[in-house]
């Protein structure tokens, strides 16, 4: 497959319809440039064949792309995935077969070698059964077996998943299209991967099925969402709330920004970046306004490998203990990428920031741009002298993973407040004030904090506490999952798993057990992309991104069940606590006790 | 009672003899410029009457005073009090009996208003029993009867010591004299008390007691070290480490400097401060070299209210977990203090820090002036950008509680590094380098570091961990203690204790359990002197201090046994971690689980 560097979509606005010839590389060369809606029709799709059994179309999904998909039901406890569920306003009849795939290396830029090789076996498919997605969606089992499908084609892999590489991971695709998954995978790109696909065809994808559609809604503030990766997990639509699933986070040092944990607290604005101003005030200078393009050429670019946790992150376990309100994330709710942009303590020094307005100020506030129906934006603001410290490593950021900012992620400008709870990590960056007193919003003073286990509604008082800006030492286990089976014959087991603490202090040990915390092993850390040298260490207090961590250790002999824990130590030998009883808030924020997952040996 | 304000003694020197009239005072005015050994004689002592009986001179103990107390047994598991087991290498009779009290008060600075109104009363006592301090000494308990001496007197307070108003603290000084302690409370100095105590005398002290002495050993490095406050428990006497009582601790914010624990690897060095110079290397303008009065002149004084911990506080409570290897502290090798002096940054920054060598150099390290035989210095390191940040508040401190440092805190000069571990606090400065790499000595490389609990002394590796620099949070109680006993008709219990958290991070909740843990209530927290308007709160990173706190609480009905339990949390929302087996170390340092105090209702 070629290599496809898309922008992300912003508003879905001009259609391009593409001739593709045989080989589809130029005609995709072109989608290289497209950041708007694109159908792209195969050679022939009108031919009598095609039409008589409604099959051609199907094939032709794979040549048929939308960049809009993944519109959810706006059920907030909805935890599944309605990857079909395909809404695209402007355009009722939009196939989206292969429109996944394609769509999400447009969307969020993923690179694969040798693409399109499959397009050829798509149209050789007609005499095979034709199978609508219901059908489909119903194996997803291993009882009922395991299909997908693939650019319009249906695969019964049922005897594959054993054989899989990648493990376990192959089921997040049962009874769905793998081309999101495959997006970011490269290595199902080569030629031996389609092959092997190809021995399991059983059929092709009903056409209607292509063309799962919806009216557009404008009334829904949220129907201008942008389409998200349908692997994620979603813990609330509307404002989408998303986590990855726990074994493909800790598959990357950098968390792929598709698959970045999503947090928005309303709907995503649609922000035109040539109009898009920034605003600061509270300086002696008086009210600045920069542009988009002031932003990138005025100040130096810096970058910076950063984790962003959510205060939420774990709260599912918490929630085990006794009842929390607050989205039931699980402990996919963090995320580490490489942030891009220009240093927030530049741009306030560049306009008149000294020790002049140090001596009044104590705050930095910031609002976004996206607002509730009253027109309140979210806002949050954190301590001056993180946001003016040379050390702080605050920035405006404008790429994430070396690319614009996705939509979800605070196109065109965020901050970026390393170290530091997600939610002071403002997105769609409207406004910020250089303040004397912390921002007066909701999510400032009347959520994000935390209390003693023995407040509760009728007791709380949120001046009591002070808002969460740093957040304590973190870690979890990403594989195995809960109630997975080890296999007793390979004599042992590997656990995985991610560790991090705020403030900037480095995760110095993890520590995972057996047998519910009785005796531990030292797991080994990767700070790097795995292959490469691991990066220096970072300077004292800057350690802003996560570590991931693993180990193998020899199965107890004759245990039949193990209690895997995971616990990480910092730099300032903060250690997380054993239980959550005791750390149990009534919002279910910093969740942070040992992570705990019951497996089986047979 | 005059207020006294004596420097620390250095050296015993000088001997002064004073004759006392009938009020002591004008004596009393003259020693107070007084910073050598003094004798000090009543008049009459040398009467016939007082002679035959050797009680004159025993009751002229009142007026007999040095500087020098406290040599205690090298039994490093000892942790009794020798208060009585004195040594003065250069006088060989020097009698004690007042000594303690006032020589704290000359070596300490305490201030009492009306001390010496006793005085009188000792020349009434000729014809009550004379005691033996051995007799005295055995009646410590309850059982036996509670006696205490002051001035050369014995008194029977054990009717006295329901009605004191400090409580169970009177115990402390049950059997010995009352002197030391005391001279921490001034509210003793007040007449109507020495008239309570009047109503309690005896008898009197024998002479042979008040001349308790010990030939000087010349050959011992420690026969130069200082006299303590009897209060401290011992944990080693060789080199001297000693703790306050935990119900003496938290019952001044700004912990008295003779209480303050101390820790010390070697013998206290005895320093000339006009010969002092503190050399510093590394810096472009190459070694410089500076007196105490350059520091002190040279530049600005900086005052920091900071909190010091040693890395094995609470190591007791790890040692029933496991054996560990280490001082056996209890809850108190924990203290805060004032510390005053030159700015670190300030001094660096003079002689040539910059960003030139800011881009070599990553820690700054110290050296003192203590040696071990092999001539080996006590040193540590810091890291660079703590010690030349503005917001670090690293001091080069010469005054400690606003006067001269103690011997035992270093005078005259010492690295207080707010923040971080008691072990970098490098006493008796000799030597500051600013390197590319950390202090290559023992206490930095092998030692102070922090290990998973499957390590132990076979597998260790003191490479695979860092330095401890930042503590993690930690609480404890020191009210009530271990196995008291609660009042049931009381009805309520009150609990008191302390809580700091390391790297600046104030404490911003405590947490109380009667119950083991599994209910809480939220502690009152107290951030300044009692009484006083609290200080405003420390800016985000930079709560040295830290702060004691205390909550009433009804007792549970028909409880028969409380597990009182305590928890801090703080501002990075860091919580102490439930137990102390999951964190034990070989080296018992960093424990920091919940404290846990069980006591009885009747």
């Amino acid at each position: 497959m070629m290599q496809l560097r898309g922008k992300p979509p912003r508003a879905a606005a001009a259609v391009q319809t593409l001739r593709i010839d045989s080989g589809m590389s130029s005609a995709m060369q072109q989608l290289r440039h497209c950041h708007g809606l694109a159908r792209v029709l195969l050679p022939g799709a009108h031919s009598a064949q095609r039409l008589k059994s409604n099959i051609p179309l199907a094939s032709a999904c794979s040549g048929l792309l939308s960049l809009r998909w993944g519109s959810y039901s706006s059920d907030n406890s909805h935890r599944g995935h309605n990857y079909f569920n395909t809404r695209v306003p402007k355009f009722r009849y939009v196939l989206t077969g292969l429109v996944a795939g394609t769509g999400a290396v447009l969307a969020y830029g993923f690179h694969h070698s040798k693409p399109e090789r499959a397009a050829a076996s798509v149209t050789q498919t007609s005499s095979l059964p034709v199978y609508t997605q219901d059908e489909v969606s119903k194996h997803s089992s291993l009882d009922e077996g395991i299909w997908v499908t693939y650019k319009g084609s249906v695969y019964d892999i049922t005897k594959f998943v054993s054989m899989h590489p990648g493990g376990d991971k192959i089921l997040l695709a049962a009874g769905r299209a793998l081309e999101p998954f495959w997006a970011l995978y490269a290595v199902h790109g080569q030629e031996h991967v389609l092959e092997i696909l190809s021995e399991y065809k059983v059929g092709v994808l009903r056409l209607e099925d292509c063309k799962k559609q919806e009216l557009s809604n404008p009334a829904d503030p949220y129907s201008t969402d942008p389409p998200r990766h349908p692997a994620l997990v979603i813990n609330s639509s509307k404002p989408f709330n998303g986590e990855p699933p726990p074994a493909l986070l800790t598959d990357n040092y950098i968390t792929p920004s598709a698959l970045f944990f999503k947090r928005n607290h309303l709907p995503v604005p649609q922000i035109d970046p040539d109009k898009y101003r920034l605003q600061i005030e509270g300086l002696p200078g008086g009210a600045v306004s920069l542009s988009l393009e002031d932003l990138k050429t005025r100040f130096p670019k810096h970058t910076v490998t950063a984790t962003l946790q959510c205060a939420g992150n774990r709260r599912s376990d918490m929630n085990k203990v006794k009842q929390v309100k607050g989205l039931n994330w699980g402990v996919a709710a963090i995320s580490n990428a490489t942030w891009s942009g220009a240093s927030l303590r530049d741009v306030l020094c560049h306009y008149g920031f000294g020790p002049e307005v140090a001596a009044k100020a104590q705050h930095v506030q910031f609002e976004g741009l996206d607002r509730d129906v009253t027109g309140t934006s979210y806002g949050a603001s954190i301590p001056l002298n993180k946001a003016v410290s040379e050390e702080g490593d605050v920035l405006l950021a404008y790429e994430m993973n070396g690319e614009d900012l996705p939509q979800d992620h605070g196109y065109p400008v965020r901050v970026v407040v390393p170290g530091v709870v997600g939610a002071r990590n403002v997105k769609w960056l409207g406004k910020i004030v250089v303040s004397e007193e912390e921002s007066q919003s909701h999510w400032q003073q009347n959520d994000y904090k935390g209390f003693s286990p023995s407040i509760d509604w009728d007791t709380v008082d949120y001046k009591s506490a002070p808002a969460i800006q740093e957040l304590p030492v973190q870690s979890a286990i990403t594989q195995p999952a809960e109630g997975a089976v080890v296999d007793r014959d390979m004599e042992e087991v590997t656990v995985k798993g991610y560790a991090w603490s705020g403030g900037g202090r480095e995760v110095v040990r993890v520590d995972v057990s057996l047998d519910g915390g009785k005796t531990w092993h030292v797991a080994e850390l990767q700070s790097g992309k795995k292959g490469q040298q691991p990066a220096p260490p970072p300077p004292p207090g800057r350690a802003w991104a996560w570590k991931l961590w693993e180990i193998t250790i020899p199965l107890p002999e004759g245990a039949q069940e193990l209690e895997l824990v995971c616990k990480a130590v910092d730099s300032s030998y903060n250690s997380q606590p054993d239980s959550m009883a005791p750390i149990w808030n009534l919002r279910g924020v910093l969740s942070n006790a040992w992570h705990r997952v019951k497996v089986n040996v047979k």
